[in-house]
């Protein structure tokens, strides 16, 4: 048996987001398919974490086992010729059997791209949050940094039963997750053109962690929070008291350190 | 009544192009079913031209008269509240009323894109046709303007019984359309990243018409044929004589001149 390390991109507009389901087309579930499809090997790649319905990637990281002697190279070729379109298949690499694309994650990055201006391009509308209503940005950006360190994210936590569990280990099997603990490493807001742009870098992320997170920060932007409630928001371990979780279509998976 | 023209952009991938058809969804019919969403008004808009399935636009512009009292500029706000984010109203004015997207046009450009690297980012993959094969690309740009001035584009004209008739006045109601005659304006390739770009600039162009050339440009590219082979294709008069049609996939119809 052989790991391999695959890097992928994709477009998540038409998926219903990385974990296989039955009755859905997932990303997931698609490379499971190419890969059979090219190995004849039934095994289900493993994602560095899930990404849900909508959201896209630049550096999604999926490891797989498998007893093909195809070269990483060849193979990598191989299911771009197979797999839609939408999904890329950008490195393959062989690694050791120990490396987990879950578990070995040591901090993922994420990109929130929300829309400023009154028209979206239909060529930009799929990966954009369209939001052209007064935001006061400076006092998000100052405020971007309030959620760095290691905090209970509960109040940012999706709430849905099933599917708000916290992943089991994403962005560290290394002990660095305990219930909703999640250490921040970097957050920042940027004006690029018609974009305002989050970026968060992160030991590990909360299911809609992110989306929630900027759900909040667009309170900042309206004058409805200042800075020291989002203090106050992360004490109240309550997801009430948090804002509205943002659309899915602004989200992508940029980057994840091994 | 008065007359409106709208500026368009749309993502043609997912639509059966321009032209109204009735099982299947198309610019012009979800363009005609917002219209009467906001005014009540059955009206089927005109456009400059039809743009073939998965053909996109930057620039297309399209003609209505309505009776409805609505200000320009609201009409294009209230159209993008409906139409879905594929289409775009890009500008709204009132004009005269002898005014008609097609029959006015002096000149039409269009774009296609033709990807030269190995793998296509899934959010660039509906904008470009994927080519990595050797192209002697320095060819392409020279023998470009071969087909500039006015020519007889039968060679390059659609076959299709019903669909490859020249359209009725394309680009220009000003008597310089005369069964396939055509004139060609401005016509270059050039290297933009990874991506090889035909632009074409004409008065009128046939059913199919950029896409054979940019088919035809590439057996130039393959050392297949010179660029004095050009005008034997064009003398030939003849659909077979020339190169494959490209997918609609790489091109985008960028302006409409009056």
């Amino acid at each position: 048996m052989r790991t391999f390390k695959l890097l992928l991109a994709y477009d998540g507009t038409d998926f219903a987001g990385w974990q296989v389901q039955p009755d859905a087309p997932t990303i997931q579930g698609t490379l499971q398919l190419c890969i059979g499809r090219i190995t004849g090997e039934n095994v289900l790649p493993q994602g560095s974490g899930r990404t849900d319905a909508g959201v896209h990637a630049r550096g999604q990281v999926a490891s797989v086992m498998l007893q093909s002697p195809i070269p990483p190279e060849n193979l990598g070729k191989a299911l771009n010729d197979v797999l839609p379109p939408a999904i890329r298949v950008l490195r393959v690499e062989q690694v050791p059997n120990d490396f987990h694309a879950r578990k070995s994650a040591q901090a993922k990055t994420y990109q929130y791209r929300i829309f400023r201006s009154d028209v979206v391009s239909p060529f930009g509308a799929r990966y954009v949050w369209h939001y052209p209503y007064p935001l006061d940005e400076a006092a998000m950006a100052e405020a971007a940094d309030a959620f760095c360190g290691e905090h209970d994210f509960t109040s940012f936590a999706a709430v849905d039963p099933e599917r708000g569990k916290p992943e089991p280990a994403s962005g560290g099997g290394k002990g660095n997750v305990r219930g909703n603990l999640r250490t921040v490493l970097e957050s920042s807001w940027r004006r690029d053109g018609d974009e305002l742009i989050y970026r968060v870098r992160g030991r590990g992320f909360l299911h809609h962690m992110v989306r929630n997170l900027v759900g909040t920060f667009i309170l900042v932007g309206k004058g409805t929070l200042r800075r020291e409630d989002l203090m106050r928001i992360l004490a109240a371990r309550s997801r009430s008291a948090a804002g509205a979780t943002a659309p899915a279509s602004g989200l992508c998976l940029q980057d994840v350190e091994y």
